[in-house]
């Protein structure tokens, strides 16, 4: 096949017999769907290789075919493991009835370019298949002028509930729920209830696995997972059937949102207003993106790294990282200028400067280990004021125990490896009062530091590592240079 | 209040009128439930307190009442901020019915506390109680004795049913799945399966969210929401409702099992044995955990520390860092080392000791950041061999550009700080170098090492960062020294 034919249009394309093409044989759906994943549902390489050698060719039928065959999620995916040049040709083919969902599986920069590259109409029918708050979140990443277009082509209902949805702040439950859910009032029985899912049709989600009981003034009272409103006669009260329900408060930030979901094992919990009027639901499935979100944040904020998205650039995976690395040469000199004050005992004393490092390096680490312990078990709430004191006099019994058995060791080796002279057996000592004082300092740092943070109402993880590498820096030069000049002179 | 009245027996003091006793007055459960829990449903330290008392008093009516009001998620919450001594008090008045249920939310350590203070036979009804994943994690924290007494307590289903959980490996699907689920042949239809549901009682679990349809063979050929059951006409069939279901190998990894959750958004998923039979299902609450689980494991593993449980006494957290710290003294001791060589060279030029740590930490910082960004893609599926080779180019770019900008920061300040001198403006070209060195060499070992332990079939976050500092160390000292020891002579 030659480049000519290769950039011929799809349709010249559909009417040439498929036999004079020596392209793969045509699979079913379900064939290339097996190719596609590994058995880890990871993107088979092979797989993106075909979707870049058939837009390599211009092959749009082939394209479709391949693209088609995945699930939204998977195409999400695949658009990730392709460059711009090749989203661009793929966009246009994705099938509009999945387009919202696959938009709002799309990380944020991809989703950017595909959002610019879709009519707005197009757009507008694509999010009035989403649930109010998969929706909400696609609109609040356009521009003004787009924002605007896409939602005068929406519906009015679809309309009004986005524009609700997004008068709630950024990661709160409100931003979370969805509009839509089932309610009852205490006084139907359970065939009341099936009649009427059987009769309400769209007003209902797709989806959902509790019926919230309410009282006249729409406040919920109680729960029933359906699975029991299914397997019960259908003359039974829901009131006899209900159970206690937590309620999750509109403004609630998500990641205490999650907290409950997690700790309470629930499905789905419904939202409330200020006033306790019923006003939507969470589900399970949007806490399990949520969980997965904070815990990478911490990862990233405890090595002092953002997030620059899948398909960053080298510039922006270098804005991402360069301001801390920055910061850091900035608290590593600070914590080192003071060295040149005792250049003298440096040039007197080689040695010295060979165990510097080593003192600073443990305390960090130490402080490192602190820390993530700390950050953990804050964002588990099993470090709360309740346990606080406990906890932090613990750490530093720890530090202690620790400094002691590495000063033991590194003491010893310093000794051994220097050979004994009067101030060689000085040198192990520096070298181990050093590490003592530099591991405490870690633990006192890496558990003081969160908590301060958390008690602030800043999140733990993000400034505390910066501070504590700066501390068991300093520390560990002038713990070392300190005890040198006392016992040298 | 005398110490005397109240270390009498509970049945004396529920025969004195309360209104003789000065005790607060009695709440109902909510009310108490209220006191318990703060607005962000963290236990309150209040209530902590409230308990505490209790038990210092003796009062084991109070004690009942206190932690009666209790969810058993929270009463598993409360014994990890009570000490060992008040847990001793607290466990006898444990509700059994709820038994259960706060046996399988404890922690380990408190776990095995509990398990030991509990005879067999009420272990054994409490098991009964809970569903086949969560009772057969309980029982295998039981030794060997114990594990059989309550096993031979148990009902021979119950018994079955959990020694056949316990054949599979941890950590796999066979290990999260329940045995028990909602399961209909094609052929039927939707008031068939309702009808079914209603009279088959015990046999299915008290929660599910989707039938699964089979084939003669038991085999899933599709799955349909149970609310889509329940808004579907009785009459209708179930092949008509049911849509593609994403089936879980019974011997599939726990954390891969938690991607494909994630990835689909699923509910709940059939479990297969490798001929393809339907043998149990996960539910997106046992995946919720793992998820929190797997990222925690990360954070801790890249912080070189293991978890030593909330209840962990000093001695078994010391145990969970100290090897780290050894193996990290052994690594920059062997990293500094060599500096040893140089000894002339610094006492030459002091300022030389002063720059190293510099380029080493920043070294230590920019690999860590790599590593973060790296094990968190590998985790996610972001980074697999389909973009591999892209991404590990563009880490190396970022750490060429990252080093360029540091080294003329860095450059310049060493040259201000030290005055120009002909020494001096080689000081600067020195410290510019090493760190281009150095942190190129930073992002190598953060990209590379992690890939190639997961390549190995091994976690990436667990060992890669002992290593990283290691070079990063290794690598600062030494770019410093060769290149100082290449332009001073």
């Amino acid at each position: 096949m030659t480049r000519d034919t290769a950039e011929l249009n799809e349709d010249v394309l559909d009417n040439i017999p498929l036999a004079h093409i020596p392209l793969p044989k045509s699979e079913t759906p379900e064939e290339l769907e097996d190719l596609a994943l590994g058995d880890d549902y990871a993107l088979n390489p092979e797989y993106v290789e075909m979707v870049i050698d058939a837009a390599d060719r211009g092959d749009a039928k082939r394209l479709r075919e391949l693209v088609g065959a995945l699930d939204p999620a998977d195409v999400a995916d695949l658009m990730g493991f392709l460059t711009a040049d090749y989203r661009e040709e793929v966009i246009p083919l994705l099938d509009p009835e999945a387009l919202g969902e696959i938009i709002s599986e799309l990380e944020d920069n991809i989703r950017e370019e595909v959002l610019e590259a879709t009519p707005s109409v197009t757009l507008a029918r694509a999010l009035e298949e989403l649930d109010t708050d998969d929706a909400a979140d696609v609109i609040d990443d356009l521009d003004d002028t787009k924002r605007f277009q896409v939602l005068a082509a929406m519906g009015e209902t679809d309309r009004a509930a986005i524009e609700t949805t997004l008068s709630y702040e950024d990661e709160t439950a409100g931003r979370l729920m969805q509009r839509e859910f089932l309610a009852a009032p205490e006084f139907w029985t359970v065939g009341q209830t099936i009649d009427h899912v059987r009769e309400a049709g769209d007003s209902l989600p797709e989806l959902f696995f509790d019926v919230y009981v309410v009282d006249p003034t729409f406040k919920p009272v109680g729960a029933i997972p359906i699975s029991i409103l299914l397997r019960s006669r259908r003359q039974t009260p829901l009131a006899e059937l209900m159970e206690a329900v937590t309620e999750i408060p509109v403004e609630m930030d998500q990641e205490e949102v999650a907290y409950i979901f997690d700790k309470y094992h629930l499905i789905s919990a419904p939202v409330i207003e200020p006033g306790g009027r019923l006003v939507g639901q969470i589900t399970v499935d949007d806490i399990v993106e949520v969980i997965r979100d904070e815990a990478e944040e911490d990862i990233l904020a405890l090595a002092g790294v953002s997030d620059a998205g899948r398909d960053a650039s080298v510039i922006e995976i270098v804005k991402s990282r360069l301001p801390w690395l920055m910061l850091n040469l900035a608290t590593a000199t600070l914590a080192v200028s003071g060295v040149a004050i005792f250049q003298a005992e440096i040039a007197q004393l080689v040695a010295l400067a060979i165990l510097m490092p080593i003192v600073s390096s443990l305390g960090g680490n130490a402080g490192t280990q602190t820390l993530a312990v700390a950050v953990r078990a804050l964002a588990s709430k099993e470090l709360t004021p309740a346990n606080a004191r406990r906890i932090v006099a613990r750490e530093l019994l720890v530090g202690l125990v620790n400094g002691l058995c590495l000063a033991l060791v590194m003491g010893a080796a310093t000794y051994m490896f220097f050979g004994p002279s009067d101030q060689h057996d000085k040198l192990a000592i520096i070298v181990g009062a050093a590490l003592i004082t530099n591991i405490f300092t870690a633990a006192l740092g890496g558990i003081l530091m969160p908590l301060a943070l958390e008690k602030m109402g800043r999140d733990p993880a993000v400034s505390s590592s910066i501070f504590v590498t700066f501390l068991t820096d300093f520390t560990g030069f002038f713990a070392v240079l300190l005890i040198a000049s006392l016992l040298l002179h």
